[in-house]
């Protein structure tokens, strides 16, 4: 059996996770997240980034998510503003376009979308023949694992409140840019830079389930509605909750973001000790190392990647640690690594 | 605290279900329901079902299998008929609707659609100016409990396909039909007479999901793309299927089943025998009993349940038994039910 | 050739508005609805219905109003109320639930919503699992050809302002209504009362063309980009105004719909007197004759026209009458009807 | 007054297509489409175009004829390609994504898709997570006013049968197309080569009206409910037939198109002779003049027009001839342009 690096969702969930389910036994509770656990699980996350009056709600996943935030904010002429690497606009399969919304792209720099290019879109976009850009996304961790800093998300959101529009952040990775080393951003910072945003649990230790947290009054109505014409409005949306109580506990979820982090530094510095280049700097828990073709047909014999990229002889490939990912792992990549090197 | 009987998804997962999702540790496995034990789960529902060429996806929950299955299959201008208290017409917040179909409506009798429903519905749009039915909804059991006999969907299938039309049943609570005591169809008929449903794990003691079989070939064609777009491809979809290899194994989810079912004719032969009617006849895990107000209010000091219908001084209530229901509770609720009588 | 009472868009236009047509000649105008012509007509027409503050927009037809109309006021969960026999229930092929909204009906009283209706829809409502009424069509003419009095109008007015409902009037059909002998509307008053409507051309001496009419501050906004959005932005807008102009011009489509109004008159006292019932009162264009089957079948060797409704041996025809109607036809069918009678 | 080049939509119709209007009279027509006019005009055109089994379906705009033909066809997660500067992409406010549609789109060369264009974005949309492209829109005359040549077109149309995708071209400009120097296709190659195209009517002579017409079987099924659903099924759709009857008749639509291009011809060869260049080659009624600032500072108090891209101290502008200029206005534009030189 080959290792994975595929992605941080190849393991099922952290213990303390699966325990607090456990845990529950018997005990009733009432449906669709009208439940203790949900109210409790709430509270945390709002204690946590600071924002007592904001809405939080559970959803089983990040393109579920995605699609029924933005169709939620948007009249049907209104558009999205995205980098074109955006999971939304590559990633899943027209979710957005099928709510009716356009996506407007800028190349973005370093994955990251800059505040000029949102500038940019919104000047080429004055006719009333045109779609009018209304909601700007951006996701935290970016699709190549970079993290906005506190300046970059200041830019943006001064932007989009000088031009009305909405901001929200895919946090499918929000933890892992939480604890990344270069992050200079805390909660806090966020909710108030931000109108909508969630937290990843599927692929920071929960079975699955994200937390969608709504910050701009103006957006909030009616939001249960919403989740329930888009069929993300589970019965047991209490067991959602669960998981992320177990993951607020003791700052669970910070820990483990903490340790994917670290194992993708370590893995980073052994590989560029090893005399290869990265395709772009080692943030958070996804490392794009250029290979040698050759390299990678070693590499693929004892494990599990995505390819990225391929330029004449090289391949990037994108790696992945996770909450589970072992260190001795990682030794024993770069051992390996060394070896067919 | 009040015992409820407020539905079947009050208490979170059956043990050997929790169980399951323990056993899996940290093993890897791939993402979106490509991994092994997905595989496994669809050759074991394959094989329960006689349906050995069938596709089968697993979803989080219901609305969102209604929601995907139907616009996957329709194109723009073509409808669905539906009994007009079916869940896809009245609570699901236009779900349906919301994917850009109309639903045309039947009474039916019982709470179950007829053959001669379908067929007055397909008279009245032979006009190019109005939606074309294309695919028919109904429940299994219905939205009051109730149970399509072998005959009954027979009739339905027939017309169904001398009109070339889709049946789609939506199985949220499949389970406790199959195990009804008026239950005359094996998984076998439905294979044959049904062209794709859907096998609810939520109210059957799954923590979350249900299991999409597509029998027809003609609707199969990139069923997962449009689950992609629907944000209903799980990354850790494996999650479910582990829930539906524990349900499946020993044929633990007909045991519950049966559970659930002899709760509530328990309970409704307390009921009756305590000189109260039903609204309709108990088939499944569902009682709708006819209650005189002063009764309800006593009752609702002890238990929680949703009211159904109210009329000059009665109050129909919906009571839902299910997997985790104790027989003590039952006999409590008849013991108090009259005393307070 | 037989003379056709199907429908009062079975001739072309008044000769007047083509004759303005005409008059036009290679003179340039602006395009999508920005010149002239377009100012002028919507001048004239907020001048008559004594709307200063009014947006009005051209579009070329009815169904293409109601879509684009209801699908820029409504979030996604938000839904229609409307009488079951209602046009965009009925003959628009599906054209609300493909823009994502459901139509919520009431069978109403002589083909007309009451205020009652709306109440009780908005009662059975009041669930976050299902779809949140907020518009309520009605159209005036109704389908069945009677026209909403004043009181009528008033009293579906408040309720709709009472729970802060949209009041749209489809008006297809407006200029016969305006004019009916039992019409105690102004067009103060529906600019009082409604929120958005729309004045029929095309069923009036128009070629083609609606002239949509928003009175409400909230919904105007951006209407013209929805506009572009549904297809309805036409190039040569213009066109539709010169048109509108015409029928504005001295009253021209109040003398033609007068007309129109009086045939009809004097075709109903003409078939009563002959012996025969008719569905419902004549206060329009619009009759619904009882004939036997017999006298069916001899009134369409000499006419077009639609049959309604069957009876065990009576058949409900639909006639209408328009603008270009000549009375000796309407005699020549009285004197026939009693030659066969 | 100034003269406008601002459009070919600026003049209201050819005094012939409004002679044929008038000639109608009081005649009785059946709705929608179904009466002797429109089937005549079908006719015409088939005959003209040589697809004795084509569809022909009449509409009275072209954004509402992309976004109907398009929708038509396309199951939820297929997608467009497009040029990225084409008109469905741009010019359009969404109407594609509106219907639920992404349009991935390639720069193209001088405004064209390519065949190699296509199969990359096939290549790069390989992936279940990704929209399935299956419509190639194109547009002839181009955004830029070029034509592509046969070779051209035949090649995408191999493309497209390889890889099962719909070829739809955007006709609003065919007709001064089909007259080019440059066009070396005839109406029967492009029945061969395409799977459905329009014939615009409103940009060569007509008040309002394009012609759809449909030759690829399997795309032709129900597409009368599709548009009735759009909104698209005039009532008087006779209307539009008449006048495409008068544009026919005697080929006048090709005569007045190859007017426009001479007109343009001339102009750009003016323009040439006075010493400045044009963005692209002229082969249909649009040109693309470069001007200095200043220069078109000045034309601008005599003629309008639209500004096309600015670049340091130049503008590129886009004029427009018609069937209605008059060739003495190209003499006095150029006899001006020389004089402010």
């Amino acid at each position: 059996m080959k290792y994975s690096f595929k992605s941080d969702y190849c393991e099922l969930a952290h213990p303390e996770v699966l325990k607090a389910l456990i845990n529950v036994g018997n005990k009733q509770f009432d449906g669709y997240g009208l439940d203790e656990y949900s109210l409790r699980a709430a509270e945390m996350i709002k204690k946590k980034i600071n924002a007592p009056d904001a809405d939080v709600h559970f959803i089983s996943g990040g393109t579920h998510a995605n699609l029924t935030v933005i169709s939620s904010i948007l009249r049907p002429y209104e558009a999205v503003i995205a980098p074109d690497n955006g999971h939304i606009f590559v990633h899943e399969a027209g979710a957005i376009e099928a709510t009716g919304h356009k996506i407007c792209t800028a190349p973005g720099v370093n994955g990251k979308l800059e505040a000029t290019d949102i500038e940019e879109i919104l000047i080429t976009h004055d006719d009333e023949h045109m779609v009018s850009p209304k909601l700007v996304y951006i996701s935290q961790t970016t699709e190549t694992g970079t993290v906005y800093t506190k300046s970059q998300l200041q830019e943006i959101s001064k932007i989009c409140r000088k031009h009305n529009l909405i901001l929200f952040i895919d946090g499918a990775r929000l933890n892992v840019a939480m604890n990344s080393y270069v992050n200079d951003l805390s909660y806090a910072d966020i909710t108030n830079l931000v109108d909508v945003f969630y937290i990843g649990g599927t692929k920071n230790g929960a079975l699955y389930g994200e937390a969608i947290v709504i910050t701009n009054e103006a957006i909030k109505k009616d939001f249960r509605i919403i989740l329930k014409q888009r069929g993300a409005l589970l019965s047991k949306g209490a067991a959602i909750a669960i998981q992320f109580e177990a993951l607020l506990k003791d700052d669970l979820m910070d820990k483990i973001a903490k340790h994917a982090n670290s194992m993708a530094t370590k893995m980073a510095k052994g590989i560029t000790d090893a005399g290869y280049e990265l395709l772009s700097p080692v943030e958070s828990n996804m490392l794009l190392p250029i290979f040698p073709d050759i390299i990678v047909d070693k590499l693929r014999e004892k494990y599990e990647f995505y390819d990225w990229k391929k330029t004449n002889g090289n391949t990037t490939v994108r790696l992945l640690t996770s909450w589970a990912t072992p260190e001795s792992i990682i030794d024993e990549f770069i051992t390996y690594l060394k070896s067919v090197g």
